[in-house]
């Protein structure tokens, strides 16, 4: 298991539960009974979620005893945000190709269409 | 292990071997040997992470029997941006309250110096 930051964050988002964990968190607080409701889990299931969610500092916990509620710390999805930007001209690149590339396909189309709308007034003559 | 696309984008960018795989490619392709020269790894465990990687979409191997470069595919990391990006206003919010936070301690600190300087100034009289 790698321990650098990125990647456990990353490990840490790799889980359907845990970014819905963390998609409610940002309406606000949620202890974690709130937090288990919308996913027919045990209790203990959704508290090992937490854990690994805390452990990679996208959460943090209130020390009341009875009740310790959850909340969003994004610090940790800047990092992976800030990660992901210098791949964004890849994916825009790759936008663009396709772009062209339909651009191209309805110029052929429309050249098409002339042609035949062409011969059809050739007919008719 | 979850199936779902964003999981498989986060858990493979979960290594940093691997994502330092896609950091090369990203001046341009790559056959496995040149990827694999700057880890001090043997060619089967980088194999592995390129499995990993093609598997999550990422890249896309060549078909040339002797030299199969590897080129990066960005459209699973857009995927990821776009779910990153509802929680930019989180990080953002932090950061404007930190900065809030900094500007109230440095006119505390002013005042205080302030103060300190009418106290000498009364001293000297």
């Amino acid at each position: 298991m790698p321990s650098d930051r990125l990647s456990t964050t990353f490990a840490a988002l790799a889980d359907p539960t845990r970014r819905a964990i963390l998609a409610r968190l940002t309406s606000g607080e949620a202890s974690v009974t709130e937090l288990a409701e919308p996913f027919e889990m045990s209790l203990p299931a959704v508290s090992k979620h937490l854990k690994v969610l805390e452990r990679a500092g996208l959460i943090a916990r209130g020390r009341e005893a009875q009740w310790r509620p959850c909340r969003l710390k994004a610090g940790p999805l800047k990092d992976a945000d800030e990660w992901l930007e210098r791949y964004r001209r890849f994916w825009e690149e790759s936008f663009d190709r396709l772009n062209e590339y339909l651009g191209e396909v309805q110029r052929r189309q429309k050249k098409h269409g002339r042609n035949t709308a062409q011969m059809k007034e050739d007919k008719n003559v």
